[in-house]
This record gives C-alpha cells, structure tokens and sequence, in this order.
C-alpha cells in the first residue's frame, strides 16, 4: 500500500466506524497499518466523522513520527503505534478505539467481559480482559504510549488474535485484527457481547462462564484450519 | 413448491429478518420447508444480508444432504434439518434462528421466559423453555445435529405449535411456525417478551407468572377453533 | 363529525401511533368518541398499521353494537366502549391502548408508575395506577368489557383527565384525553416517564415521590385555569 | 449579534437539538445570550421543534423583560435568565436544558453523575452535581427564577466552566457553554456519561471514582492552555 491508498482505506474505515452505531460525538478512531512500509495511517484529532477526508488523514512511522499529512493525529495516536510495534508483525494491521457505551460499562466497573454464551465464543477465545490500573506516574508521563503498554502486558500469556480486544480501565475498548473489516467487526461483536453480557448479569448474578468445549467449538468453528463457517 | 419457489421465499425471509432489528453482523437465518418434496432451503453460511439471492439459498433434503445449490449452507443447518423431521408432518414449515440480544441474555443466564403477561400469552401458552445444558460430547461430536435433539427434549410435553419456540442454553433462541411470515413475526415477539420480562423482573424479582385462566384467554382467543382475533 | 370524517381521523390517530415508536407488530389501537352521534370509530383487528384505510375502521355505538364498517373490531373494543360510557360526557373522547414495553413492565411487575419528577408530574397529577388482579370470573366471562370495569374501578377517588392513563394488571396501558392527539401524547409520556422511572429505581430503591409542591405545580403550570405553559 | 441573527442562531441551536435524541415530545430548550447587547433568545413555549421558526423566537433582557417578540417564551426562562445574570461575564453565552431519559434518571434518584471514567473528564473536572430540594416557599412563589438560584448554589466552589452541567433534582439537566455548539455536545455528552455511570453502577454497585489524576489528565488534554486534544 502507498500513502495515497492507506489514506482512502483509513478514510473509509472511520467512515463506516460512525456509521456503525458505536461512536458518540467524535469518540473513535481506526487505524491501518501496513506492514510493507512499516506506516499506518489514522484518524486527525478532534474532526468530525463527515468532514473527513484521504488528505485530512495522518500518516506516522513506527517510532511515532508523523511521515505525511498536514493534521494533527489523533491523541490516542501513541496507543496505537505501541500495539503495531508489539504486533504489527503477527498480522495486527487495524486497531479500532471507541467509547461504546456497554463495553464502556465494563471498563468503569473494571470487569472484563465474561464468555457467558457463542456469540462471545464466535469472536473471542475467552473473556476479554481489562487492564490494570494505569500508576500516576504512568498517567502523567507518556500517557498514551503507556496506555499500549499496559494492553500488551494483559496478553503476555494469551495470544492477541484469540482475543482481538481489551477494555483499557475506566477508559474503553481497543480492538483489532488483520483488516479494518475485521477489526471493525470486532469493535461491534464486543459491543454486542456486553449488552447480552450485562443483561445476563442482571437476571442471573451468579452465572458460569459458557463451558470451555462450547467454548472452544464455537471459536474454532470460525477459525483457524478446522473452521467450517462462512463460504471457502 | 419447486426449487426456484423455495429458494426465492427463503431468501425474502431472510432479507426480512435482516430488516426486523434481530440481527447483529450475520447472526440468523431461516429456513422453509416445503412437506409434499420434503426439502428446505436455507441461507447460505456467513453471507451478508444484503448480498443474498435465491441462487444463493442452499436446498437441503431431510437426509442432510445437499440437494441443490452451489454455496455452503449455515451451519446451523443440522438443527434445521432435525426440527424438519421431528416436526415437519405437524405443520412446522418454517425456523428462524438469531441472537436476538434479550432472548439471548436469557439463554446464557440459564433461564426460560416466564410468562408474566399477555403480550407473552398472545404468542406461547406457557413459558418459553430453555434447553438443558449439552455434554462434551454432544459438543464435540455432532454438534448441530445433537442441538435439534436437545431442543426436542423440551417439548416431550409440550406442543411445539402451543409454544413455537426455544432458548437454546448459553446459545440463543429458535422460534417456527406453519409459514415464514409467523416464524419471523414469533422470533419479534420473543425477543419483545423477552425484553418486557427482564425489565419486570428488574423492578419484582418475586413477580408470579400471570394467573393460568389470563393466559389461556389470550392464547385461544388468537389461536385454535375459538379464536375471534383478527379477521375471519 | 360524521362517520366519513370519524373514520378518517380515526385512521390517521393509528397510523400516527405506530410511527410512535410505542407499538411492536399490531399490539395497539386508538379510537375515537363522537359525543354528538354518541358513536366511536375504532382500529380494525389484527390489520397492519400501514393497511389502515379510512373505509376499514370499524364504527360502534355505546351499546357495543357494530353500526358501521364491514371488519372486525379490535378485540379490545369492549373496553374502549366501556370508558366512553363511563367517562364520555366528562370529555374523554379518544382512547390509546398499547403495549409499550416500559409500561408493560410495571403493568407485569403489579406497580404503578410512581410519580418521581416533574415530566411526569407535567402530565399525570400523582403515580399512574395498576389494577387489580381480575378474577377467573372476569377473565372467562365478558372479558374485555370487564377490564374496563376494573379501570374504571381504579379511578373512584381520581380524576381520568387529571391521571389520563392506567396501567392494566399483566396486560399494558391505556391512555385517554379529550382529543385523539392529546391521547396519544399522553401514551407516549407514559412510556417515557415508566422508562425514566425504573431507571431511578435501579439507582435508587428506596427513593421517594416527588414532593406534592412541585408535583401540584407542574401539573397545574400545564393544566387548568392558572396554566401559564404554550401558547395562548 | 442583533436580534435577527440572535433569533436565527437560537431556532437553528433548538432545531438541532430535537435530532440530536435528547427530547421527547417538547421537552426541552436552548437559550442564546449575547453579551454585547445583553439580551437572549429562547424557544417559545409548547411549540412543536418541526415549527420553529426564526420569528417566533423570543428576546428576553437580563431583567427577564420581553424586549422582541410575539411568543411567550419558554416556562423555563427565568432559569436561562438566573444563569446569564450569574455567569454570563464569566463566558456563559448558551444554555441547553432537557428533559434527556438517563440524565432524568439521576435527578430523580437525587444522585449526581459520578466521574467513572475518561468520557466523562474529557466533559467535566469531577462530578456533575445535583442541586438540593427546593422548598415549598421556593417553589410556589417565583418557582423558574429559584431553580436558577438553586443551580448557582451548586456551584459556589466549583467553576461552572469546569463542570459545565448540572442535574435539577426531581426534574432534569441543564448544560452550559460559550457556543450553542458547545452547550449542546455537553448536554449530549451528559446523557452518555449518564447512560454509562447507570451501566456501570448496576454491573458493580460499589465501583470508586475514576483516579484524580487521570480525571485531571482527560480533562486538561481538551480544555486549558495545555491542550493537545483536536487541531490546532
């Protein structure tokens, strides 16, 4: 991908991100990365959904410098670098962060989302996990950038494309995948998930996660080599 | 019905249910059943609503096998295909399938629908069941296949036609009926009853359900040879 | 007003309703008292919203009798002719049955909508009641005509134009006033202030009624000889 | 501003906010001061936002005097009056009052909306208050005019530019900013937050506010001379 493509694609893709019911105000953002040039391309500060455009995107390098583009990135921006430096090279080549409201629910409360039915278990091999308190140090000095830091550190023993998301604490979602079709898919299951899960808990507050075989039949239904859904 | 009938009836029902607030990404499917070629036509597995033709509705016969079609039909297909034996000679003719978010709540939390009042009466004469809890090897083996035979556990005593519809635990709701138009119209009405349940008992956990004599009035006065709503 | 002229208005009220919001699949009618011709246009039965013609409402008068049209009423017409006889000369000349979800619930739950703000005191002047359970006698016999006895039942110490709505036991609301926009205005305020509040019950179990000083001035700021709200 | 731009800014500011999902039926109301001229515009009161237009606004001066117009104004306009007198040198020059559902939810539970996380300090430094009861005295005599005085009382240590949001108990929100623009993504964010803190609440009752410091580090990457959040 050239500069001119990645723009358009990311252009497209927090397009359709406000257009998928997840956002209020301008609380989101995708990113692409590509792997090839080792850029990605994300969302300007502040911009509305419907003003954006290719040009208005930011293009930045691995090390966090802007490379192209004449906007100020989004201040989530240091984040998403940290996850690609991590990542990038499993095929992490989207993020998606929104302030979607269920999911939201859970990171204020600081619960990760429990794998209490299939449509978790269709999308993540597992609860998804909510990160630990960020320290005031933490809070103070490079923010953002320790923000990545502190979502990679909940995946030291579980692998980030078995469960393509994390609830950053008191903040809010963070998904990802090896497109930004894939990644904003997620961004919605993991909103759905909450809302069922949430309401689950309301009727039933002693509820047991779904047992591990439905579990692991309904994720490895849909990936990976012995997958059978969707068409060849 | 022919093939080309089938086909094009299964794909306006599913471009329907896509259209009725049931469905979130590619969460459901319906099938129809046509008893004098006993065949059913199905989605076609992970296909976008909005890219569904009758050529790419799949036909199935009562066997399981494919009969005629060129994509892969849902997985789901099997616990079609199961209820269409069971309950094809009775009048089922048509299984919705989704993850609507409130019938789903119930489902994970391991709990039927009580029938707390009319809206619920005017639909299932009784609470909505939810299946028991399937073994690993249920699971593991044949898994879609096996989900038909637990769904038809829970109506050993009960008329599938009196109570058109199941939760299947830490899954999601079925709901049937003698056309596509009541199928559809039966899953809607699950999921409102569901949802008008969750909230009653969130403001009266000990609520009773609705007196017997209440419930029976409304289900006959919609359903059977007593039955004075509507038109004639 | 005449039947063409009743028919037509009576049309519209429903149309109206379903575009509300506060109507899932055919759970709703609106009729409409002519105090002059002493006759009500009401929905037919079980007709979809937007089949409703002027020619398919159904015209009856006080006395239960069909007196014009050539459908079926709604089966819930014995107890919009019971309030016009109860309640007509008093300037209740339209009726909204519905079951919106909101106030479902509390119908479900047994409870009243307690009286917890001022947009519920802007139409309601105390908590909307619940009815009694009814009996199997009630139930089996005229039943439809009954329920609007116990309606009426709840109001022997209250006003219907000072609290115009009522939530029937296990079934849903209905909502009245003197013409069918302002019933229908009062239904969805229903809705909105059942919504509002179960919601501060689940912050705040034990949270009292508003205080009779600002219940009194807000219903009086909108109602009465003193109201200084709208337009003169 | 003169009064004519004053009048159509203030029926764009209240056209917008009917489609932004914060009212239902007429429940709500934006104000536009200008403190060159010292008056303000306001919605007239009852009428539906679809027939708003320029001319029926209302101009009011800061001793609540008509000075331009053919409209009462808006029941609620001693309030806006109240709040302009008190704040409007320090950069109050619009005010949003709803009647938003989960906003409601708070003020009629006699809550506040606690901080709980970052969309809500990228909004408010801290806790959006709810005022004290009114008494009756302050209620039956110059009720609008002492619910202006009532919200200043909230505010006596706290910068009302900091938490630009305050919840009338028993009755609703009313949200401020220097733009019609500004005040009405606060009034919007406030029923967000609100939505959110209800979630959280009820999937962990005793959840603590969101840390100090990364209250502080949200609130101050939007607003401030240390800014880094938008462009430039």
């Amino acid at each position: 991908m050239n500069f001119e493509e990645i723009r358009t694609a990311c252009c497209d893709a927090n397009r359709r991100l406000s257009k998928m019911g997840l956002v209020d105000i301008t609380f989101g953002n995708v990113s692409i990365y590509s792997p090839d040039v080792k850029v990605f391309a994300i969302k300007p500060s502040g911009v509305d959904y419907d003003q954006l455009t290719p040009e208005s995107m930011v293009v930045m390098n691995l090390a966090g410098e802007l490379v192209d583009g004449d906007h100020r990135p989004s201040s989530d921006t240091p984040t998403h670098c940290y996850l690609y430096n991590q990542w990038g090279a499993q095929g992490v080549h989207s993020v998606v962060h929104t302030h979607s409201r269920k999911a939201v629910s859970f990171a204020q409360a600081g619960m990760g989302v429990p794998c209490l039915g299939t449509t978790h278990s269709d999308y993540f091999n597992g609860s998804v996990p909510v990160t630990r308190s960020m320290t005031p140090e933490e809070v103070i000095g490079q923010y953002e950038w320790e923000t990545g830091k502190v979502i990679a550190e909940s995946f030291l023993e579980m692998d980030p494309l078995e469960v393509p998301a994390v609830l950053v604490r008191n903040h809010g979602p963070f998904a990802w995948g090896a497109t930004p079709e894939k990644a904003l898919e997620t961004a919605l299951a993991l909103e759905v998930v909450a809302d069922m899960a949430a309401q689950t808990l309301a009727l039933n507050s002693i509820v047991a996660p779904v047992p591990e075989h439905l579990q692991h039949k309904h994720f490895f239904r849909k990936h990976g080599s012995h997958a059978y859904y969707g068409q060849k």
